[in-house]
């Protein structure tokens, strides 16, 4: 059995990892909680359900990161307590949009893929933003916003965004693309907005004619390439396929898209 | 006074705020919790101190986002049990890195300026990387990285980097530095790997020596701009100034950087 040893960064301290699962020994020490003398039991009581992992010197219990945050609330030591604190901090700095703690868990992890991916979705934001403002200025109306995003998925994903968002078990669309496709609407988007601003278009009918015949010609570019596999074509990749991102948990935590 | 009505997105709820600051009531509604009767009462007994803000129809109390957060872990209805639920995901996605996380939390913040550090504070970590690998490719020891970025600091930052964590309170460098210091030193990183590459330098003198010349040309190229203002040059900005991003709950909460 081949052993990948990783780390997990909780507050300062450096856990022991294997596959998103962290050695149960020592995060249970960081929460100041002694290694129960018998771990089935005590895995039993506590609903722990992790797989034994080898980290060197053979299978040893696991917790996932679910169950370490669970039993991080739950004990009363004085570790814990402080852990909790600094949750509590995170989770202040979540809600208020803190973009250092975007980074900070952006370098949290080791998938070089998943940087690729977070450009290419801040960058996506920017060329809809760019869009919605030239449609306004251009004389769209509210309906044509969602007229447009139709098409956009059509062409570029083959199917519309609650299709997508069903199939790929994710409830923002955005979250549930991969970088190729984020970087293909973002192209689009900013093609259609120069191509409004360009034309002087104004009004629902002209924009949406330019988007559509935009859509047409970015799909047949993109599809002349000689490429090894396209499976966005025919089906949606499963959830931690090539080029999307490493999501929490994947695997054991259902789908980090329900939690908010 | 001047009414300017934001809102904080909590899980599926849009909670309005003001200056990072949640209105109680509403607050409060989503914990399942009841507005007080008295609440100058209630907020002396649960140690709350945010100041009243107006909403439209005269001061009203408000909520820090630590105070929500803090009263949200110790309320016990089922609403504050399903918001605990969601936030003990919400930290195991964290640890996990998950890099969708990132984006929605840049997303929740509404300074276009924001997006932009974050982009650069990536791309400097990439830069970093680059230079690492090349400097470890043409022969560099250990000492040597940490004398680069000493070099770096010096030349960009005009202090180095104790010096910089300690006035701009931060833990982490790189999080101190605004998105031209974050820019510089990632056009100077790569500048440096570039040329370390073209003319196949090796050994530490050699890395160095390329780096020091490299920084005083950044230098003198960056100080030859015409610009309204430097202040880099002479001492550091405050936390929040101009290009900074937007930190969680600064102004109220002391440091983010001490949460983890």
């Amino acid at each position: 059995m081949k052993v990948t040893p990783q780390s997990i960064r909780v507050g300062t301290q450096l856990l022991p990892a294997q596959g998103g699962f962290l050695l149960a020994s020592r995060a249970l020490e960081l929460l100041g909680l002694a290694f129960p003398v018998d771990w089935a039991e005590y895995a039993r009581a506590q609903g722990l359900t992790s797989p034994e992992k080898d980290f060197g010197i053979g299978p040893e219990p696991t917790l996932s990161l679910p169950e370490f945050v669970r039993l991080g609330f739950e004990a009363q030591t004085p570790q814990a307590r402080r852990w909790q604190k600094s949750a509590h901090k995170l989770l202040a700095r979540m809600l208020a949009g803190d973009v250092r703690l975007s980074a900070e868990i952006a370098e949290a992890n080791p998938d070089p893929q998943a940087g690729r991916w977070l450009h290419a979705r801040l960058e996506n934001q920017n060329a809809r933003k760019l869009l919605m403002s030239t449609v306004a200025r251009h004389g769209g109306s509210a309906e044509v916003y969602g007229q447009l995003g139709s098409i956009s998925n059509a062409s570029v994903l083959g199917m519309d965004s609650a299709t997508l968002r069903r199939e790929r078990g994710v409830k923002s669309t955005r979250d549930g693309l991969n970088t190729e496709e984020l970087l293909r609407l973002s192209y689009l988007e900013s093609a259609t907005a120069s191509a409004i601003e360009g034309r002087g278009a104004h009004g629902n009918a002209a924009i949406l004619s330019i988007h559509r015949s935009l859509a047409a010609q970015e799909r047949r570019t993109w599809q002349s390439q000689p490429r090894q596999n396209q499976p966005w074509q025919n089906e949606p990749r499963p959830i931690g396929a090539a080029g999307r991102p490493v999501v929490a948990g994947s695997g054991n935590t259902g789908s980090p898209q329900q939690a908010g």
